[in-house]
């Protein structure tokens, strides 16, 4: 029995924060559709509080969206939470993310109160916020370096007070896995009221950790990701949408499945990329331009042998152009081979051995030896053996 | 007591192969230099056999590179072992860099061989190495898919040959972190004489799990982690050298040090994307552009009233620019008003509450509210007011 992944997409929400990303209306209805028809459960549309422009957004994105949960954030603060939910009014499904800082860093240096003003604070906000909707998602920001007893009795009264879902954010990208896995474990297993709530993982990478994190959290019991696409968001971004989904594909015996349709990963990548104006390195997983390419010698015989020695996605499954042989001064002959083939070339071993000799003369003054390069070579071959 | 870990980077060898990202010898030699003087331990400088351009770009970095070990790749391929010892002849440090493919996948597909015959070539292609150099480091290729009980025979037949690095390379990046480290521990508690070489984790990064993995592979008694700039190369790349530095730095309690110096971190991340090519992206950890940026209100406004509640590193530490406050319709009032003050305007709460309005009309517009709109802005209501 595979158990469902419920995946949280904040790109228009935690990615548009980020410097550049700024969005319009249109632009955001747009990604709205496309983030649906890719099949996420909960899209963050925005801070509705934060400006008139933000507020409109999440309205008009309410209005479109016919299947997924439409999410407003906000601070645990009456007026934001009023203005959320306005702006969620027309949502066939609504959800109000709303809570506050837990950890001591922020109790003391942001609000410079109390854990126990806090904890008040934090049920104030769950109760208002179900004044207005039935689903409300609560946050405890900066959860990865919050003590995990003051946790736990944060998330037990604010799941007392109605919050539907527990989003345990590791808000500086701090926690390694083992410790995020351990908190969410701590939380499954010291919280009485747990299974009333879905947990959710809410990861930064500015350690590079933001998906083994959250693969750690649902291996632990969290049953909501809260991600973006190509990874966008706050400094070093959020967890990337696109790779925790293939984790959980490729490792079924993890037990796990989600509603996200694979085939539309490179599209939708390319979409946030072109709107957002944000570029994906070439070296970005699963949705980077060289994702698939395969450009070493040893890379390259063994891929043409057999595609899985070197390819564990099929690249057709995450919509990706094939696999490429890119041909540099790392190839071998079986790749040289295979390119001049598919240029209707035949060759037998001594012209490949021949052909082998110019082809790293030239491999060697240039990046990339391209088709243009392989006629030229290959008819010169042909005068001189003709 | 800290235990070092070494750092192997290979940005010349698995970077360099990546697709656009060709380098001439006097490049390589410009990265091999600034890398030395990184800290880093191991320079993988290239594949010598695969090129002339190659072999020639390897002696001359032995040439040149004075305290860090250099190492050449080969096959278990007698020939490609002795170009690579020809080519590191001059190296103060030479490393032969040689192995094999473990995986059933690597027997059957790529060399259509068997287990035993495998492990034979593996001990010789370490024989062959060490009638050159003393440090022979073994690759047991695709180990990441490789059964545990095989390499571990493999494991011990290399060491019992002469090899004092073994790489466990997870070739296409299959590995969550628990299997990984579960793969590392198992060869610590089940080689015998596993104490006689050091353990080196080599990832990559297909579902962005490059990072985690090798920190896991270190906690389970691996002791050098094989790393790019950037996380180049290969597909998605290798595991980035900024990421697991600043993640040893940054959990001292994990009991490991490096002997990178962090504050060349960020110069050394342009140097690379700048010789190879090879944009970086703005949400990449540690080196990317916006990692120490902050643009949510939420954000700002506790990063103002203490660093230490959105930020765990120090940008300083790292090499780059001071944290930015980057004002957007997602910015507050806190930041607004810091950012006056850094232009030499002194508000009061009032001012600033007017001024917030006219701000979020301009944001709602732009991506970004730059200098020349704030001081328009505030010389408006200075006419006003005055």
């Amino acid at each position: 029995m595979s158990e469902k992944i419920y995946i949280f997409d904040t790109t228009l929400r935690d990615g548009e924060q980020v410097p550049g990303c700024k969005l319009n209306t249109s632009e955001k209805i747009e990604l709205a559709l496309a983030l649906e028809d890719l099949g996420v459960d909960i899209i963050e549309a925005g801070f509705p509080i934060s400006s008139p422009g933000d507020f409109h957004s999440v309205q008009e994105i309410s209005k479109i969206i016919q299947h997924a949960s439409v999410c407003g954030l906000s601070r645990a603060v009456k007026k934001d939470i009023e203005v959320a939910a306005e702006a969620l009014k027309y949502a066939k499904k609504p959800r109000i993310h709303t809570g506050i800082g837990t950890s001591d860093y922020h109790i003391k240096g942001k609000f410079n109160s109390t854990r126990e003003e806090i904890l008040e604070r934090a049920v104030q906000c769950v109760q208002w916020a179900k004044n207005f909707v039935d689903d409300v998602e609560f946050y405890a920001e900066d959860a990865g370096r919050t003590d995990n007893e003051y946790l736990a009795r944060v998330v037990e009264a604010v799941i007392k007070a109605g919050a539907t879902v527990i989003n345990i954010p590791d808000t500086t990208g701090y926690c390694l896995p083992s410790q995020y896995g351990a908190k969410i474990a701590f939380l499954k297993n010291n919280v009485p009221n747990i299974d009333k709530a879905i947990l959710s993982c809410h990861c930064h990478n500015d350690l590079g950790l933001a998906t083994a994190n959250s693969i750690e959290g649902i291996i632990h019991g969290a049953r909501q990701i809260e991600c973006t696409m190509n990874g966008l968001g706050e400094r070093a971004g959020n967890t990337s949408l696109e790779e925790v989904v293939m984790i959980i594909q490729q490792h079924k015996h993890l037990g796990f499945h989600t509603n996200i349709k694979t085939t539309q990963l490179n599209p939708m990548s390319r979409l946030v990329s072109d709107t957002m104006r944000m570029p994906v390195q070439p070296n970005k997983a699963i949705v980077g331009a060289n994702a698939f390419s395969h450009s070493s010698g040893i890379h390259q015989d063994g891929f043409l042998k057999s595609a899985i020695t070197y390819e564990i996605i099929n690249p057709k499954d995450v919509g990706a152009d094939t696999s490429k042989i890119v041909l540099t001064a790392r190839s071998g002959r079986s790749a040289l081979a295979y390119r001049l083939k598919n240029l209707g070339y035949e060759c037998t071993r001594n012209d490949i051995d021949t052909l082998y000799e110019r082809f790293l003369q030239i491999a060697d003054q240039k990046k990339e030896v391209c088709d243009d390069d392989l006629h030229a070579m290959a008819k010169q071959h042909q005068r001189i053996e003709a």
